[in-house]
C-alpha cells in the first residue's frame, strides 16, 4: 500500500467519522415486496431454462439455485427497469440471464478455490465432481446468452458479454495476486471492480436499457450498480473475518486460508509491518499457516482498525451509489434502491 | 447396442462395401488457399481479442491458439459465407468467435479429462493450473459473444448461443455415460451430435446467415456442418485407437484410459461379448486397467472389424454432408467443401 492509500483511508475517517458497526441493519424487504410479481416470472424462467434431458444438469443447477442466495443481481435488474418506468418485460429475461451468469461463476469459483461450502450447502463439485461443475457452469452461461438473444436487444447483449469477459479477467487477476501482501489498495479496488462490481453494473445498466431509459438514466444506473458492487464486495471481505459460517453459508476465514489479498488483510499488514511482519510473511506470503493463525490475524485487524476502516470504505461506496440516484424523482423504487445500498454494507451475512 | 444398430452397420457394408482404409488422404489445401485472405483477418481478430492486461490470459490462450490446430471451424464458417456469395465481412467476427468457443471448450475439456497433451504441447492446465484454464476458458467464451454482438446479427447470436448450450449438455452427457459399455449406437450418435457436430453445424449455418443466404441454403449448410461434424468425430474416435501421439498431438489410447464409450469400443464390445466379455467388464466397466489392456482392446477391434466399420460409418456421414451441397451450383468453394468432407474421414491426425 502506498502513502496515497493511507491518506485516502484517513481522509474518510476525517470526513465521515468512525463507522458505527453496531448501526441497525437495513433490509431489502421493500425491494423484495415491490419486485415480487416480476421475480415470480424471473424465477419461473430460471427454473424453465435450467432444464435439460441430461438429468445431472438441472440437479446440479438446482442444488445451487434452490439454495436461494439473495438474488440481488436479478432484483437489481428488475428495480432498474422499473425505476425507468419500463413498459415491457424484457428485464425478466435479462434478470434470469444475470442470475445464470452469476451461478456459472459461483460453480467455477468453487472449483477454482476448492471451496467446501456454498450458500449453506456442500459445494456442488464435492457431490457431482469438478468436471460436472465446470460443464454445468458452461451450460448456464450459454443459456444466459440464449435468454438475452430472445430480448432482441443487442445493447443488453453487448453490456453483459463485456461484463462476463471482465469478470473472468478479474478472477484470473485475483488468482495471480493471491499471497501478495504488498498489493496496493487501488489494485484491490480494480480487481473487485472487475470480478464483482462489473456484474452489478451490467445488471443495473441492462435493466435500464431494457426500459429504453435516457442516456443519463442509463449511466446513473450503471454507476449505481458499480458502486453498490464495490460496497457489497468489501462488506463480504470484511465479513469473511468477522462472520460465522452459520450466518454466511460458507466458511469464515476462507479468504485467509486461500491467501486472498482483500482489504482487511492489506490494511492490517500495512499497519502492523513493524510488529507482525514475520507473521504475515510466514502465514500469507510463504503459505505456512498453523492453528490459531486466523485468530491472530483477526486480532491484528481489530487492533489496527483494519476491519472498521474496511467497513468505512464500503459505506463510502454505498453513499456514492445512493448519490447516483439523484437524477431520478422520488418513488418507492428509488427508496428501495437506496435501502439496498444501505443493506449491502450493514448486512451480517 | 440393439439389433437395429447391428443391422445399420451391416446395411452400410452391403451398400458401400468395406472401406478402404488405405485410400489416398484428401487434403484441405484448396480450402486453405481460397480462405487465405479471410483467414488472415480472422487470425488478426483472434490475436487482438485474446489480449488482456492480465498477462496470464493471452499467455495461456496463445499457448493453445498458436499451437494451431486445423482451424477447421473458422474455415467452415468462412467457406459457408463465401459459398453464399457474401458481400460483407461479418463472417470474420463469427469465425473468430467460433474458434474462441472451441478453444474454451478445449481448455475446459482438458481440465475435465485431466489430459496431459493437446495439439502436441503440454496441456495448459499442467503449466498454469486448472483454475486458470477454467477462467481463461470463460474469458474466451465471453469474448466470443462480444465478437458476435459486433456483427449485429441476432440470428447468428441465437445459433451460436444455442450451440454452446448443446455442447455443454453433450459433454456432461458423455461424462455420465463413461464406462457404459452397453450404450446404444444411437445414443453415441446423439452425444457426439451435441458435443462436436453442433458447433460444426453452427459455424456453417452462421456463416450462411452472415451472407444473407436463402432459407434453403442456410438449412443445407447447417446439415452439411452437422454431418461433417459427425464424420469428423467418428474419425477422431477411430484414430484414438489407431493413431500415434506424434501424428495426433495428443496421446493415443486416452479414450480407452478414460473409459469413453466411443464407436470402436461399443462395436468391439458388442461383437466379442461371448469371447471377451470379462475383459471389457474388468477394463472398462470396473475401470481396472492393466499394462497391455490397450493393445488387447486394439486387437479385438481389428479382429471384429470394429475399427473398419467405425470408419465406414464416418465415411457414410461424410457422403451425406457432401450430398447436402447439391443445392449449390458448382464453384471452387463447393469443391473445397466437398474435399473437406473427404479430408475429415481420410486424415490420419
Amino acid at each position: 500500500m502506498d502513502t496515497a492509500d493511507i491518506d485516502k483511508i484517513r481522509a474518510w475517517e476525517k470526513i465521515r467519522g468512525r463507522p458505527d458497526t453496531q448501526s441497525p441493519v437495513a433490509d431489502v424487504n421493500d425491494l423484495v415486496r415491490l419486485s415480487a410479481a416480476d421475480m415470480d416470472d424471473v424465477n419461473a424462467l430460471i427454473r424453465d431454462r435450467m432444464q435439460s434431458d441430461v438429468a445431472i444438469i438441472p440437479a446440479l443447477a438446482d442444488h445451487l439455485i434452490a439454495a436461494g442466495g439473495k438474488r440481488l443481481r436479478p432484483l437489481l435488474c428488475v428495480a432498474a427497469a422499473r425505476l425507468c418506468d419500463t413498459s415491457n418485460t424484457h428485464h425478466h429475461n435479462l434478470s434470469a440471464a444475470v442470475e445464470f451468469i452469476h451461478t456459472a461463476t459461483l460453480l467455477h469459483d468453487d472449483v477454482v478455490d476448492s471451496s467446501n461450502l456454498r450458500r449453506g450447502k456442500v459445494a456442488a463439485h464435492l457431490i457431482w465432481g469438478a468436471p460436472s461443475s465446470v460443464l454445468v457452469g458452461d451450460f448456464l452461461f450459454s443459456r444466459a446468452f440464449e435468454l438475452m438473444v430472445e430480448t432482441g436487444s443487442l445493447e443488453a447483449l453487448g453490456i453483459l458479454s463485456k461484463a462476463s469477459a471482465v469478470i473472468a479477467e478479474g478472477e484470473v487477476w485475483q488468482l495471480t495476486k493471491a499471497f501478495d501482501i504488498n498489493l496496493s489498495i487501488d489494485t484491490y479496488i480494480e480487481i473487485i471492480s472487475a470480478k464483482t462490481a462489473a456484474l452489478f453494473a451490467a445488471a443495473s445498466e441492462s435493466g435500464a436499457v431494457s426500459a429504453k431509459a435516457t442516456p443519463e438514466q442509463r449511466e446513473a444506473l450503471r454507476r449505481y450498480g458499480l458502486y453498490l458492487g464495490l460496497a457489497f464486495q468489501i462488506q463480504d471481505d470484511a465479513l469473511d473475518y468477522t462472520g460465522s459460517a452459520a450466518d454466511l453459508g460458507k466458511n469464515a476465514g476462507d479468504d485467509f486460508a486461500e491467501g486472498k489479498a482483500t482489504l482487511p488483510l492489506l490494511l492490517a499488514v500495512q499497519r502492523s509491518k513493524d510488529t507482525h511482519g514475520d507473521f504475515w510473511h510466514r502465514a500469507v506470503s510463504l503459505r505456512q499457516q498453523a492453528d490459531g493463525d486466523l485468530h491472530t490475524a483477526q486480532q491484528i485487524m481489530k487492533d489496527t482498525d483494519a476491519l472498521v476502516d474496511s467497513i468505512a470504505m464500503a459505506r463510502d461506496y454505498a453513499a456514492q451509489a445512493k448519490a447516483c440516484l439523484s437524477v431520478f424523482k422520488s418513488s418507492a423504487w428509488k427508496t428501495a434502491l437506496e435501502n439496498l445500498a444501505d443493506y449491502s454494507v450493514t448486512r451480517q451475512k
